[in-house]
């Protein structure tokens, strides 16, 4: 099976984006990636980042466009472009507001995390020690998002938070980019408590390929990693899961410093890192950019996946759950 | 005893005052006032508040003065005028940003509350159903405030969250306006064992009369409010107890409604209100206004206080507790 001839989306990417990467993602197959474009930024900040999106998709009109509904995508996979859905990896954009969350809505945002390791206003993160839960502002943003049709992420927060999410949230919600717990004990991964309610609900979890998720690391083999799919589907069913890469791509280590240390620290915060490896973790050897997703592919077929089952894991399901998820409640509720 | 005659000092105000307010508090023997200067405002709205005070301390510069350091205090006291605290009843002035409570400190700010009612970046709010404790944002903004010589308040946070403060932050903390839960069972009182850890740790508390939190609410008697005030040293020893009036004068409708909701909730929250009773509540007959000082006096001195004790809950101990704790740590490191 061709990595060009079936539907590709990736769950999750931080790329430093280029004309060149964006041509290397084509050459990879890649048809849909969900692109961060908030850590810590605040409504200002995350408002500049979009401007600057808008450059790229003019510049680059060939290769890239910007996906908001769910016929989008339908329409990139056409035309041969790649489509780009935009994500926060936290609540940091709406700062104290519920009513920016529309606004968001307006800008282009279609996924939104809770909470990005840290307690947010709305849930806590999965690298406190205390878990407050979904909050009273949580509630509230959560119906928000459930009306507008913005995707609720849960891939940085704590346990009980995203047990409440799942929970609390009238739709169903994704884990964009984490690994089960399983697999790699880590404070990012999950347990499976959390991935049979997300699947039971309806939800999608995106496995991910960054080094500090995986079972020895930047070592993990392809097969373990695709044995670890084969459990997780055991898990939580075929038709729950997809790939959520977390490719880091084209940034130095002031990003990193970033994305651990936000405002909130007055010293660096090493996260899944530490003093003495404090940057970026080295990609497997078989999943070093845009051009991995054959080896998964193959990989998966190595696994005794179905050619069904491995369209789904590639691109089918987060195709299926983006499209019902897109949609504004009204929109469904009026037919 | 006269009010004209001791140090009165509230632990919290929150008026909108004109000349005949602060005429009133002068006439009412008011020293010095801890007033609020932020609910949910962000960085930009507190600094539009602070512009706001200066123009006051410029019209009324016969009648008011800030209090920046200790001494101020004195100052205040010896040329008759009213000294003027800024605090935060929330951590919403430094949005995400931990350096910006020096910021906050250099323009004025002293005490900041870690949470307003609802879960912030810091701590958890009372009217949450979870509490995550002090976060790891909250963990280096409490060592921040101790080397600046702010005062980490307590008074709308959750209990874990409380304990924690208590527990984690090297300097006493204040709860500037609450009072025991065994007085009055509301989300906004505190238990035993917060107000034994306070008044182990040298902090204080400052007892309210805000209707929402005492007994029989607007018609609590002078009487009870007394005896509630002795009950309590009997906790927590004489020395660790203030008035924290609390005290709400001139504000219409809206400004509740903006305390309770800010911008989190899309509809009215009512708060310690209901939807049919949602405004401000009456004060009790005896504490009207600044007036009423004289009243309280007079209630403590018939609930058998000696003239000492009445002088440290009237403002003796809240002169202390500033007194040590708005000198910076590295006054007192450096002798």
């Amino acid at each position: 099976m061709n990595v060009h001839d079936i539907l590709i989306i990736d769950g999750l990417q931080y790329v430093n984006w280029n004309r060149e990467l964006f041509e290397q993602a084509k050459r990879g197959g890649v048809n849909i990636i969900h692109v961060t474009i908030a850590y810590w930024e605040n409504k200002k900040e995350v408002t500049e980042n979009i401007v600057n999106w808008d450059k790229k998709f003019n510049d680059h009109a060939d290769l890239i466009m910007p996906i908001k509904i769910a016929d989008d995508i339908t329409t990139a996979e056409k035309n041969g472009k790649i489509g780009i859905i935009f994500g926060f990896q936290n609540c940091s954009p709406i700062e104290d507001d519920v009513r920016l969350i529309e606004k968001m809505h307006h800008m282009g945002a279609r996924i939104m995390q809770l909470s990005y390791n840290n307690q947010s206003l709305l849930a806590t993160g999965c690298y406190e020690d205390g878990d407050s839960g979904i909050t009273r502002f949580g509630k509230v943003a959560i119906k928000e998002m459930n009306r507008l049709g913005m995707i609720i992420d849960m891939s940085h927060s704590a346990e009980l938070s995203t047990l409440e999410a799942i929970e609390i949230s009238e739709r169903p919600i994704a884990i964009t980019h984490a690994n089960p717990s399983s697999f790699h004990d880590a404070l990012r991964n999950k347990s499976d408590t959390v991935l049979k309610n997300l699947s039971q609900s309806e939800g999608m979890l995106g496995v991910s390929l960054y080094p500090f998720h995986l079972a020895n690391g930047s070592a993990c083999t392809l097969e373990d990693f695709c044995n670890m799919i084969y459990d997780t589907a055991e898990l939580m069913g075929i038709d729950h899961i997809g790939i959520g890469s977390d490719l880091c791509l084209n940034w130095d280590y002031t990003i990193l410093e970033w994305m651990r240390s936000g405002r909130w620290s007055l010293t660096p915060d090493y996260g899944e890192g530490t003093a003495t490896q404090p940057t970026w973790p080295k990609q497997p050897a078989w999943f070093e950019n845009n051009l991995g997703f054959q080896n998964i592919i193959d990989g998966l077929k190595a696994t005794k996946f179905s050619d069904e089952d491995i369209k789904k894991i590639m691109g089918g399901n987060w195709y299926n759950f983006f499209k019902s998820s897109f949609t504004p409640l009204d929109t469904i509720n009026n037919g």
